[in-house]
């Protein structure tokens, strides 16, 4: 499902990694991450999908502050370094500002 | 692989999906789509990732006038209005500045 995030503006932390072929704890690792971001003051939502090829995971926040906090977690910052450890060959972490949005859905009766 | 993209600030058009189980076309519309978006001036990168609950696309592009141009392209018109009728039954899209952006490797020997 996608986020649903209140009118722009808001933050988007855009997270786009390759990974081994060896789970190793993975699911479990991210799967606490994401309830531990629910958490968190600022949090609007995430989004994840993974292919072979890529891993994508963005998160929205409500302003800076809320990604910054969310950096210095104590959790979070030990769940990076098994990341970088273990889990990821590569990744990207890119910092945004929604500046608009869109959504559509199938009409029902389509 | 991640886009190669420059120093920020540039702009990210995140486009996320659900969709129906059947195909119909849709892995040809959107492999022509990124070719497509590979022309068009301002470009910058793609990113990509789709499993059974969500498919996220974040183009990157120099600046707001590039995004414009490519929504404003004839042929990404045509798949858009395919998408609505035949493969998506939702999307969100999102046009964010990204501020910052870190990149990190795993070590070559490790």
């Amino acid at each position: 499902m996608q986020a649903h995030t209140p009118e722009p503006p808001y933050y988007a932390v855009m997270f786009t990694t390759t990974r081994d072929e060896a789970d190793d704890g993975y699911a479990e690792t991210a799967s606490a991450m994401e309830a531990l971001a629910r958490e968190q003051p600022g949090y609007l939502g995430i989004e994840s999908a993974r292919d072979d090829a890529l891993g994508i995971t963005i998160s929205y926040w409500r302003d800076e502050e809320s990604i910054a906090a969310w950096k210095a977690n104590v959790d979070h910052a030990a769940a990076r370094d098994m990341g970088r450890a273990r889990f990821y060959t590569s990744y990207v972490l890119r910092v945004a500002k929604v500046e608009r949005a869109y959504t559509w859905q199938r009409p029902i009766d389509a």
